[in-house]
């Protein structure tokens, strides 16, 4: 593929010649003539410009030297519009495999995969487009919506957690509302998202979240968040759009978090967080404030020494 | 269903009329005419009075105005009790589903219900009325009780995570032991159990464990503990009846908890914790001391601002 | 089996006769005659002394008084060898499971076990003598060596987690590399590898991942590291040789740690770690130091009281 002919693909301004032949994508480490390599980060741009690649993906402030290059604003963006032409095509056949299991009431969209060893149960509703990975168990009373990809392990409508004490033991308290997962949402390996105990848990569209994560039920996730791996919610979290999570992040029940905010790795959120914030720490606060007691402790355990 | 008969369910007091039709279930900000709510904590009393519902679950001292209620003294186990007459009956049908892989050596007990995708190894014993989800893994040497229920994608039974360093590497130490789960034990999807290295894991009756814990070799706990998700055990930990598990703790092996003590969210335990206590932080101490621990940071950060 | 063989079976010294006939193994709890049982730690020494154990296994230190013994430098080595002698051997048929569903295109080695409910995509490469056991998912592209053992549900070259945020959404950003594991490695159940954007995710030889853990793309682990359970690991992490990671730990993005350093449960890194280190809390820093940090709170809470 030409350089070119990449650069329009990438919406990038083209440095050299537009005839240069691009024959695959590589880790700077690793890549040889004829490959294009990526360079996301400043530190990168170094060991890209002295690697044997043929030309880079950059930011339009890199000083390339005479390095064949497509500039672009944001060069992961580019790399997320070029990797397609460099992948082969996975030879998926839409529809389901025939080791799936797969309640008849259950209603699939079209152009739908669903993959080997799949569950789906009772009153589900898979949307057009959508991909359903091996071995995912999609309980009763789920709606999924389109282009959904559901990735292998992952539990959709796992019971809640819901006991009530009583005569010294627990009793179970009956788990019959929904999951309701909109368009758009990718969600990672062994994921589990608890059915709501009455009414639903829902998935914003758009939403992505990564593996290992724990939904408990009557979760309510806006539009576009990014929960990132092994992540905790208690039940009754809600969050308003365009929130994101770092890793092993833990949430209280019946907390809501506020659009923009950003709930840094590790943090423990015990109450409500308002729009546009940044916190971590546990009990997790504003970021700014945490450092602030990180710093205190530092100095106190220097001065004791 | 008349009001007045709900309320003999729910060993409730009934306030308004006994006729009253109750034709469903619902959470407070869906309800509509017909509907019966439930106010599980006290912040919930105003939105459900004002809300559609045709009548309320609260505390006896509620103030319900001239709501039609039902008054019990726990509305949590009212909740438990009236729900499964509004939830449709699934349609299980008991035995074992034919994509089921059970060994010819196992012993399935009376209505006991499997899943697809069950793999169940040698030397397994399943307790009468036990339910196993789908893709859930049974490894051998495995004994489960009556009236469990095994959520999707549950491993129990898998290797103990056992090696010695020689010369250079890990050695695997055989995992030779067995897994015993007691009667009326819910395990949750994804839950990792792993059996014991010589002797036993146990998890006593009536204990329940939501998704995505893991629980390592020859761990042993009592009856009636509740273990939320994301929890972690090293190795030999010991929980004496009823203990209470936070979100995301996590135990340092060979520790022994007493009864009726309660680890909260996000613990490190690191040592043994005597019966009745609260404990949160890491390394975990008594609550009161940790909130201590806080407060004294929180005093010498903004000293130094 | 003769006391004598098995002292020589586990290269320790015989004291006693050597004609006692061991029947077993058992935990020193429940030893009774015709037991061996293993003094793993001295404060097991006394209970095993006392038990009804025909004879232990115990470090030549250890204060025997008469009872008949294999002393063992190293007790639990001579326990990895001893245990295969008295573990019946699973029934095992080499070969690939009728259920499992494996890819025309994948290369499965000579002695490969494959358990039921199996995927393998295109492309995959299993070597000799691996064991795959139920419910693992291997996506496309993924290489394992000999010897391998992943255990159930384990989820091995699932995407990524690699967006860009543009124009108010996520835009995907195509997983398109692979996964390399080399011989000799364990991983355990549920654990999810994700593959690589571009290049590969390797896992050295000889390194054991534990339940529940999750390895994000790129991430270059070198050989004989041990990582336990519900450990996270954000993108490109390196470790060198022999690293140790205790339950929980979480890792930032793009950071190295050093050969033969030990990461302390519950840790969080934000920064390159080197060599023969231990560390400890979050930040994580030098265990030492740590201990500094928590004792000066410790000092100030008490002040304040």
């Amino acid at each position: 593929m030409k350089l070119k002919k990449l650069s329009e693909i990438a919406a990038g301004e083209l440095s050299g010649s537009p005839d240069i032949e691009i024959r695959g994508v590589a880790p700077i480490e690793r890549a040889g003539a004829g490959d294009l390599v990526f360079v996301l980060e400043e530190k990168f741009l170094a060991p890209a410009l002295s690697s044997a690649a043929s030309a880079i993906v950059a930011a339009p402030s890199a000083r390339i030297g005479g390095k064949p290059a497509i500039l672009a604003r944001d060069p992961r963006l580019a790399m997320a519009r070029i990797l397609p032409h460099f992948t082969p095509k996975p030879k998926i056949k839409h529809g389901v495999h025939k080791t799936a299991v797969v309640a008849e009431s259950a209603r699939i969209g079209k152009r739908v995969t669903i993959y080997p060893f799949v569950y789906v149960g009772e009153n589900v509703e898979i949307g057009d487009d959508s991909v359903i990975y091996p071995s995912v168990t999609i309980y009763d009373n789920v709606t999924i919506g389109k282009r959904a990809r559901i990735h292998a392990g992952a539990r959709i409508g796992v019971d809640g957690y819901g006991f009530v004490w009583h005569e010294g033991k627990y009793e179970k308290i009956p788990q019959v509302g929904a999951v309701v997962i909109e368009d758009d949402v990718e969600i990672y390996a062994n994921v589990c998202v608890a059915r709501a105990t009455l009414g639903e848990t829902r998935i914003g569209a758009g939403t992505k979240i990564d593996n290992l994560t724990h939904v408990a039920h009557n979760c309510v996730f806006g539009q576009h968040c990014a929960i990132t791996a092994l992540v905790g919610f208690a039940g009754s979290v809600t969050f308003k759009d365009h929130v994101s999570v770092g890793g092993m992040a833990g949430f209280n029940g019946h907390i809501t978090v506020g659009e923009n905010t950003v709930v840094m790795a590790k943090a423990g959120v015990t109450k409500d967080i308002p729009a546009n914030s940044v916190v971590s720490g546990f009990p997790a606060q504003e970021h700014m404030e945490e450092m602030k007691y990180q710093a205190a402790l530092k100095r106190l355990a220097k001065k004791s020494e």
